[in-house]
């Protein structure tokens, strides 16, 4: 059975805050990665797994923010998966704080694999990785939630 | 005289790898706000100003990564001013190592300002700072370089 | 009942990793507050208390690292009270994964207070803070075990 | 000619301020390890060398915090060999700006190589590394400056 969601919940960390007493914007990518480690982790799998020698670097990304996180909030962050390909994932995430929606990303993974020659290549996404995730459900992807 | 553009350069820190031997994603945001800040900085400015009393929140950014970043690399930060209205702005980064551009990344900041209920509000961007920042031209702003 | 100890669990994130594939020594000082923190949350305080008016700097800290952290592992932050005086409060923490102690650290916190000039000034930590802590027995936090 | 000093400069970054509007005293082992590998390269060397396969992991670490941080302080973050053992460096850190000692650190460091079966065990410093250092003079290394 292939997943398209998961939800995880976290505290803000007082070192994830700035002097302008709000999360830092960079550590809505990180709030991102900790929801999608934990998604492989849910499935049994490691985003590191050197079995399969592959690694998943990021090639593009977006957030936008509409209300700030302070320290101590409890914040949502549902991982959707938005598209697959034979060589790409792609990641949306929301971040709810009290059901409110406060910020929402986007995330293109790509699967690499080191050649011959040492060098990072762009490599179909093994098939036990892809059979794990399929595309969430085209209104769960919509925006007006 | 308005300016569109400043660059700097920087290497990169061990702490800013990761275990896959290249410069963290989120990273890429923090370096984006080192130009924003020299950028103010080499204009006899702060991006933290009391007196003036704004603050500048990131509301939407976006990055495509194209190579990695890794431990000492000297990487270019080239910021362009890509859009200006009363109460936002709008930066392009591009990012190059040995003249290769290697991540190009864009935000958006808000002019916020504290209203009498201690709430922060979008606010019209002071006349002296919207004075120093001008859109840089559209080539210069466009993709094929 | 004042307390003398508390433990959290907390899983290595990625980013938190560095190119050397192991948890970067810097992230452990941000693991020794995440404990404080969640401390005083188990007491039904948070460290951020504007009512009270006090602020915990860091004044001095230390940490021995026997063996380093790899992404994923679960780590136990047990948090020690070592010390309590008028002003300053010290703290032992000691990092296990699968019951092995991994690294060893202390703190120490003073509470400032900002005085009508606006300086931030050491000051009596108030009671209803002081009395939710006791220094934890000598045999706990003697270094044998 | 082998050195015992070395000083660099460094201006405070937004994101290293936390919501109490100082640097989050984490980021002063990383800015540590910003003077130490800037001395390394001061000297023709990188702290991360493929072909001699050591490593240097941080084995102990203190530092003494006087004063804050703000953003956009300039410190000078002067390094001084305090120890030198056959595999083994000390090195003492004195952050200081305008003149006045902020903070001061110590790191530890041990020099490691993977053995056979993939372990890194404890290693002799190699030659064309420890002849680069000497341990500064007792009077520099001491208290009172």
């Amino acid at each position: 059975m292939a997943e398209h969601e998961y939800i995880i919940k976290r505290r803000v960390e007082f070192n994830e805050t700035d002097m302008a007493g709000i999360v830092h914007y960079s550590n809505f990518f990180r709030y991102m990665e900790y929801a999608e480690h934990a998604f492989f982790r849910s499935l049994g799998r490691s985003i590191v797994n050197r079995e399969l020698g592959v690694g998943w670097p990021r090639v593009h990304c977006t957030c936008d923010f509409k209300h700030p996180l302070m320290f101590e909030d409890e914040v949502e962050i549902h991982m959707l998966i938005s598209a697959k390909t034979r060589k790409t994932m792609g990641y949306q995430f929301r971040f709810r704080r009290d059901g409110t929606e406060v910020a929402r990303g986007n995330v293109t993974v790509v699967c690499v694999r080191r050649n011959e020659a040492g060098e990072m290549k762009s490599a179909r996404i093994p098939e036990e990785i892809a059979d794990l995730f399929e595309v969430a459900p085209a209104d769960k992807l919509a925006d007006n939630i």
